[in-house]
Formats: structure tokens, sequence, C-alpha cells
């Protein structure tokens, strides 16, 4: 259940150099350190190749065939924040063009993630503002019922509540908590370090079966090989 | 993301009593008295013709193939609960059959939604235990990976917290916060009385265009009638 | 393209008698005496089993989640039409429910076909108002934009005008343009003339490999039987 | 790659008293017992309710829209077997009906499995001929290609060979190897013994967590309880 | 039902410049000014990035797995044609390949828009001959069955008579129908002119709400901001 | 049925030299040579543009969300492999990243073939390492289970044995078992060689349906032309 007809103005916004870092590190290590959740259904695709965006969540609500409410969101952005929008059902339709990319750039938005379709998707690329979305389409919507802006919406599966991380890039969405992205942070910063080392031991030769010590629990477990 | 790896024992669920006239109005009427919110997607069917259940959540989040946190969430059934299982993925493996309905019924479960996929489903028919779920697989599932029990879930694209009302029937599952259980019951029988003197006039042979006076608003958007 | 806001009143219907043989056949013998054509998607499925009925179609052109036109096509229903409706873009949401169930009943109505959701499933099942649909969903929809009545719309995949036969039952649904049903029904119903007999020889053990003189041609594209 | 335009006539099918057996403990057993493999895909459906079925595979290749090889099929079917279809590319087309049913059942064929689309589902399920398939359609197919007949073919992400058992039932379609029939029937003869002894204890009020001893490994990996 | 077996040698073709100016608008523009009809749905997409191309509509009609009429449809090709396919059922095989494009662009075609799929599509690329499709796909095609050239297909959920004006960009494909091909054209241009001043505005920070003057109609329907 | 927890080290590879020859000739080619048999399902795609790759099967199977056996098919991997993976269920996850991507480059894979997810796409396009998957997912696994290594594995649809060619390239991926490599070099090479002068006919505005000499069986089938 939604709360209708709410824009919330005042959100707390996690820090944008936590943000900004989580962004570095990517959506994958972000995702593990978050005990392998808050990844968004990996249906959501960026709509060209080399997006790559990290901010603090904007979140919208929107009914199916409706983008009243994407206005309604672009006077709540701020510099550095991502715009991310829930539907009430699945709807494909293009919420989202140029005119719209147009005003959120002008606020500052760094991205839109949207459980929907977008349209106007080369221009979009031109003006070098990234989408992920469920969808590309051109049909048009209509401007008749409210939804709310800054109430924690669902997104392709994923809570998220306004303020939030959101770090998007290749391989997906993920989400963090504000409360949690100092923590998570620190754990996937961890966690990068850590891959480094066993990048070049693997790409000198070295088998994982050796590196992570594999071989006695997968024998314990009946692992057997017939030459 | 998810907190992991705990359970919740002290929930506080909705008023049972309420819980039970939701389940009378059915998962549409309960659906629009929240302002067209909070359903399930349309994909999770019931397994079974003539399935109706209503109940308090508890909750439980599993991981794909991993079914082990559902004897965790047993444990915390009470009578009158509808156990509410989200996936950290998309998965469409068999998570529960005979045996777990045995002992959900046995705790006083009402049904269960999942997710993901359930299996003997010819037996859970026959036991009467009804459940709405993603898929029906034979596949089975292992248990290696720790969950948690009675945290806020995302079910299908719906977010269900511990204690909230569960309204299941044909034409899906609605869910409602428990702190809003009895304002939507209120507005669900009022829309319910409202919908039984309208059945009787459309019956009648009187149009929705005269009874809800829509030719008006019609004719100033430009409807147009052609003979 | 589609002509919008209009409702043409007076449609030409196929011959009533001629949609009931049609119905007789069933969807399976029509669509292949129309040369395998005229089938809808097979995505479309009656909402409850048993469901069978043929008729001329009223058609209706639909808006994502908005379900207004609904109420402008109930006043265009005659005895004996099936009410056809299309949607300009993907949309599961539930189109329908009890109360119109209730009007297109008392107009005459025999049967809903529409490529989106509809609910309220058991009571329409109990009024033993057939429908075949893409989805069963709860989803309420609103009442906001102009589509039109009575002009040819696109359902799942077909063309359907006003006034032709549709026949639809548990194999999907076919629909027979009004200038070609009294063809279609003779073609159809020497077809089935011919099954008869056919179904009682390969009942007796006949294998269709002789009584369709079956296995000159294969042999000569180069079927081996191997010992 | 398939072998093409062979239909290979001596088969050798598993013991038919080994493939009842397997039938009655059901498709979750079955493949429990192969270390939860051997099924087909989860799309895979019963056409009606109440379909069960085993016995031993025929095998038949079908390319999209052409069901030809289905009457080669016809004539290789002994009494206890069940048709098994694979096609070459993804297809929904009706490629069986109530005149194939009546030659297959009249050959003795028990089912049909086939990774594609049957029609005339009433009459097959007045006829009791049970079929799981991937769809229900009506649309017609030609005969125009050679596929192959007792060739070993992939079937909804499995491979059936000639001979095997199959076991379908309301949870799905497992497949065991003709040389794994006993085998495997004496694991999930074991399998299902110890069901029913657990079953009984779990309906008592006895925890899984405490009849499978999950208590101790659950609380090593971490998992804790709040209250 | 679709005349099968036949193929139209004179068709009207929309005037060419029209087609060129609509292709310039794009689809998302052309769809807006035809009431947000006239789009195929969105699961068509273009085989290569940058792919742009308009034209008027030569259709054929394919049979699953069949692209023997493709050869038929290539004779009608003119200059400045676009090749636009329905098939009578779901199917992603490859119909169409380097070859079949080297006829169609000697013979002038600027693009194929097809129901289904294509290969050789890195070719294609390299040649510079557009194609949306359902699907890429290796899978060859035989030639059996007869559909038909220039008579009015489905392709995608949208009805395309021969002679229409096609425009595909990355944002998908729009129709329209040649009759309507000129004022659709002014409404297109009316547009567009409107949106590059709106562009403008609200890149200088100046936001929908007040450039549309949504705020007072959204106040009225109860949008509440909360600080 | 799969044999389980078993690691197949001598495996017979096809020749090399005819891999690489295949792999030229690309995979619509290759899959035509067999009968139109041999090819994965077209969801199977490159995760970036221009990825092209041939080679011999090394196998494995996965369970559902376990990517351990990845690490044990590392170390069977023999320059010019490509690893072949199939999954026990369908699932999306990401069982493959940059650090088994370096591991298996490392030992001389060429590519993966997965039928799941895969990550951090945008570094294995940095080292060239392409994969063909159905899915992008940063959704991270466990490591729990025992699968199997060089095992005949079912992928997409397609049965892969250890040592069959595998051709992968935009159009999507085929399977040519080692036994048929040779046969089906010499068969795709005379296609390709026919394929030439084809082209070049074509080119020059030569029809089809001339070269071909279709127009007879068209007529005779009935094609009629209407000025």
């Amino acid at each position: 259940m939604y709360e209708l007809g709410v824009v919330y103005r005042n959100i707390v916004r996690a820090d944008s150099r936590v943000a900004d870092a989580l962004g570095e590190l990517g959506s994958a290590t972000v995702h593990e350190a978050m005990g392998r959740t808050g990844l968004l259904k990996p249906y959501m695709r960026p709509i060209y190749k080399g997006a790559k965006a990290s901010g603090t969540a904007v979140t919208v609500l929107l009914h199916p065939g409706d983008n009243w409410m994407m206005h309604v969101a672009a006077e709540q952005i701020q510099p550095g924040d991502i715009v991310v929008a829930g539907v009430t059902a699945d709807c494909t339709d293009g919420y989202f063009g140029d005119l719209l990319a147009t005003s959120f750039k002008a606020r500052g938005a760094r991205a839109l993630i949207i459980d929907a379709g977008v349209r106007d998707v080369s221009v979009l690329e031109e003006m070098g503002f990234p989408v992920w979305s469920k969808a590309i389409s051109a049909k048009g919507t209509i401007k008749a019922t409210l939804g709310s802006v800054n109430i924690p919406v669902i997104c392709a599966g994923a809570l998220v509540s306004p303020g939030d991380v959101v770090v998007a890039d290749a391989d997906g969405v993920a989400v963090v908590p504000a409360s949690q992205a100092v923590t998570t942070l620190e754990k996937a910063t961890a966690r990068e370090a850590n891959e480094t080392a066993k990048r070049e031991k693997l790409a000198s030769g070295v088998l994982g079966l050796d590196m992570y010590q594999m071989r006695e629990p997968l024998s314990k477990l009946g692992l057997r090989y017939i030459d």
C-alpha cells in the first residue's frame, strides 16, 4: 500500500562522497557487500553502452501509462540525485523523453532508473543522460492521476527509499539504504582490495581450486575425477 | 538491502477479525480501498480452483534454490497466519511440498504466498492448504544459506511486513499494512455496500453511462456518435 | 492508427444463425476453414473451464489502465454480441469485473474477449459470463481518456471488425469477417463431416500414414526406417 | 545436431512394471531420487486437471509448424508408451488434436509430452488422453519436412531417449534413462517410505527444525533470534 | 482472416516526400500526432545501433518457419519501400539474411520490419541494411507454403497496409496510413516546433510544473507537499 | 538425468583446425549444414558487439545460484576450448565475472557459453573475453553443491558433449558433435561457396524467384498476381 498524492520535500540524502565512492566500486561489488542483496531485477538495462552513474535517490510512484508525477519529481531533484520511478502495475510505455531529460539535467539529476519504458533514446545518449529501464518504447503517456514523490517505492523488485544510494552500471542497478551507506562502502572497499590480489594470482595461472582451497571440501562432498 | 540471518519472534499482528473481514471483501475491493495499490503482481496464481484465504503475514526471505528458512519460519507461525516468501532473485524451483505444508498446517497457517515454485500440488489441494505462487515445479531445493524471518520482504513486487493483512483469492493477492487495516476495512466495506446497489441497477438494464453520469464528461472530451 | 473518440452505432452484424453454427464447429475447425488464419494469439485463455461462446463482435479500443470506453461499449451491445477489446499498449490491469459483466449480460452480451486483464473471476463464473483474457488481475483502472467503439481493432494479434463472427472455446479464439462467414461455415462444415469418418478409421487402428497415403511422399523425401 | 529423416523401429524400452511403479511415486520424488535432475522445464503443464501418466518414451523430432512426423511416430507406438515430442525451434502451434489422439490411443499410447501446442483439448479430456504441453493453440500445422522418430530428443530442456521412463503429473514431467530405471525406483521408494514417517511427525506438531536437527547448523552459520 | 496466395502488384504508395519528412520527425513524434496510436509493440528492436529508416510499406504475410514469400515480395519492391512482414503465429526463426538483404537492397528497399527473427546481422550492418525484428536467430526456414504480398497485415500488434508510411528508429516503429500521411505530417510538424521552444525553457531551469501550468490541477486533485 | 559429482579429465576434442574453419563460416551456415539443427535458443546473446568465437567444448553442469563447479571446470580447460555451462533449472544469476574470466583466459579458454547470467561485463569486454549468456546480472552465487564437468549437458535447448565444436557469433551459437565436425565443415564450405555466386547475382538485380526457379512451383500451388 502506497501513500498517494504526497510529495516529501525534505529528505535525508546519503553523503554524496559515499555515493560517489560506491559508484566507483560498481553494482556487483556493492551488492556483494550487502550480503548478496540490494539489486534491482536484471531486466533493468542501460539504454546505451557505457552508461554508469551513482547518486542519491529521489523516488516517484507512477500509475500505468501516466507520467504526470515525473514533473512533480523534477522540482525535488538536487544536484547529484538519481530519480527512481516505480509503477503500480506492469507497463512498458515511454514515460520519459528528451524534454523531461532536459529538465532533469537542468536540475542536476545524474540518471533515471524506471521500471517502465523511455523514448528519445538517441537524444538521451547525445545528451549524456543515462537511463536504466525495462523497455524502450515510443508510446506516450497521459497526465491524469496522482502518485507520490519521495515515498519508499518498489522498483524492479527492490525497495528504494528517498536518499538511498543508487549505483548503476553495465551489470545492473544496486540500492544501498542511506543508513547503511558508510558500512557498505567499507565492506565493498575491503572486498575490492581483496580482489586485486586474487586477479593477479589467477592471471598467473593459479587455479581458484587452489587459491580458495576448494579441493578438500569438494572431495569431502564426493567429487570424483575420472581419467 | 535485507537484514540477513535474523528471526524476529515478536511481531505485531493485525487484528484477526479485521483480517477475516477484509478476506470476505476480496482482493479487488481491498486494493481499491487502498487507492488502487497493495497488489502482488498478477503472475501470482492459486494452485487450485476455489482457493481463498486471509490472515496475518509471517514473512520469510529465501535465496534462489534454497528453502532452508521455510523450516525456520514454521516455528514462528501462529494460528491465522499466512506465510509470505520472497526470494533474492528470480527462481521457479519447488520450495514447498506436502511435508512443509503438513508442518505449516499443524502450526495453524492458512496459506502460503511464494514468489517462486511449489510442488505436490495435488496433495496440497487434498489437504486444503492453498498456495499462491509464480510456478508449479517438481524441482527440489537445498538447505545451505541463511535468509531471514519476519523482516519486511518484497514478494512479487509488493512490500510485505510481518503482521500485515494478506487477502488472497481467485483475482490475486492484496497486502494491507497492519497499521492501515482498520481504515482499509472501513473504506472497503463502504465501497462494497455501494456496489450492491449498483449491481441491481445494472442488472435491470440501466447503463453505467447514465448511472455514473458519464455522458456529459465524455461529450466534453469530444466523444462523437456516428450513425 | 486508430480513429479515436468515435462510436459507430450502426454496424452490420453477421447472421446470428451463421455465428451459432460456426460456434458449434469450434475455433480450430473454423480457423482451418480460413486457411489456417484468423486466430488470436494463444495467450488468450478462458477464465474458467468449459467456457464456450460465439457471436457477433462489438469492438472497443482502450488505453492502458483506462476502462472508460467499456461503459460506452455497453450501450452498443445487442443480444448475441461478444465484446472484443483491444488496448493501445500492453497492459494486464483488471478492466472488467462483476459490475460491468452484470451490465453486459443485461444487454445480451455472450462473452468478452479482452487483450488485457479482468477481475472478479469467481463471480463471473457463477454468473456464467465467459471471458477470454491475457491476464487475471485485481488491479483497477481509471476513466480519463477516449478510445472508440465499433472501429476495427487489433486484439491479441488479430484484426476484428464490428459485426465479425467470434468463436471462442478451450482452444482459443477465432474471428471470421462478416463477409466471409457463410463461406467459412460451408468449408468448416465440409471439413468437420470429413473428420468424423477419419476419426472412426483411426480409432479402429488404421494409421494416418495409410489413411492419408503419406508413405510414398515420405519415402520420396528420403525417410529411412532402421531396424 | 540431430540425425534427420530416420525412424528407429527397434528400441529398448524400460521394464513397464518399473515405469508403472515410478509413476506411482510421482515426478517430484523420482526427480529427487535422480539427484535433483531429470525434469522438463516447469512451463510444461497438463491440459486438464488430474492428468497423471507414466510409461516408456517413443520420441519424435519436429520442425516448427510441421506435425508430419507425428503420423510416423504413431506407427512406432506400443501399448504403455508415451510420445515425447521436441521441436527444432520455439513454436506454440497446435501440433496435435483429437484425430491424432484417437490414433495414438488406438495404438496404446498413454500420453503425449510436447514442447509446443495442442488443440481440441476439451475432446482430449473427454477421451481421457492426457497431454503435457507448452501451449494450447488452435493453430494448425503443415506436413512438409522430415524430422525423426526414436532418436534422442531434447524436450523442454531435458534429453529424452527412446525407451526412457516418463513420469508426468500435476507437478510436471520427469524422465528416467532406461538404464537407470531400476536404481532410481529403489532410491525413490526408499525416499518415499522415509517421507511417510516424517509426515506423521510434522502433522503432530514436531518442527522440521527439530526433526532434521537443523538448529545447530543454523546457529553455527550465525542465525540470530530477536525478541 | 487473411487472403492467401495473392500478390497485389499495383499499390498506392504514400508520397515519398511525406514519408521522408515523417522519418525526420521520428517514431515518437509521429505516434503522438496520431493520438498516441500507430506503434508496433516495443519488442521490435533495431538489429544495430543508429538504424533509422522511413519509407512506404510493401507487406508480406508469412507462415511460421517459412520464408518463401519473402522472395515473392522482393519483386514488388520499389525504391523507397520498406518491407513489413507479419507471421500467422509466433516464430523467432531467421527468415532473412545477407542474400535476401542483397536482393532487397538491389531493388531499392530501405529496411525490413519483421515480426520474427533475422540472421547474418553483422553483414547486414556492414551493408547498411537496417532491420527491426523480434529476434536474432541463425535458425533457417523452409519454402513450402503460400502467404500473400501487399495485403493488409498485422505486424507486432499494428495493422499495416501496402503503401502506408513506416517510420523506424531507436524508439521503435510507427505506421501511418497512406490516407493520413499528410495530415499526420502537419500535426507532427506543429508538435515538433512546439517542442523546441519547450526544450529551451526546460534547459534554462523552468519547471514543467510551471511551463505547463500543472500546479493548479495537481492541487485540485489533492496533491500535498510535506516538509 | 545427469551424472553428478564427476569430472572427466580425458575428453576427445574435435580437431582445432576444423573448429577454426567452422568458426570462419559462422553459426548460420554451420547450422544449415547440419540440416537446420544444432542451435542454442536465440535468447543466448553476446555480451558485447563484435564477439565471435569458435573452439572445442569443455562442459559444466551447475545448480541454480551456485557457481562452484566453474572453478572445477577451469582446471580442465586447454587452449582453444570454450566452456559451455548448463544449469539444472532456470536462473539468471551472475555466475561468472572478471575473476573467473581471468582464470579461464589464463588457461587458454576462448569464450564462455552459459545458460544463465554473467557480470562485470564491461571488464570482460576490455579483456576481450566473449560470453554468450541468457542474462546480465550483478547477482552473486554460492559454492555449496556438486555438479559435474565434461559430461554431456543441455545448454539453452541443445545437447553439448565435451569436445564438440562450438561456433558463436552475432547470430547465436551452434554446436557440432566432434564426430560430425569434418563432414559438417565440408557441407558448410560447399554451401558457402555456393552463396558467393548467389550474392553477386542478387546484387545485380536478378530475383530469387528466377535464380531459384520458384515461379513454377509457386504458380502450381496457386499463387495469383492481381493488378
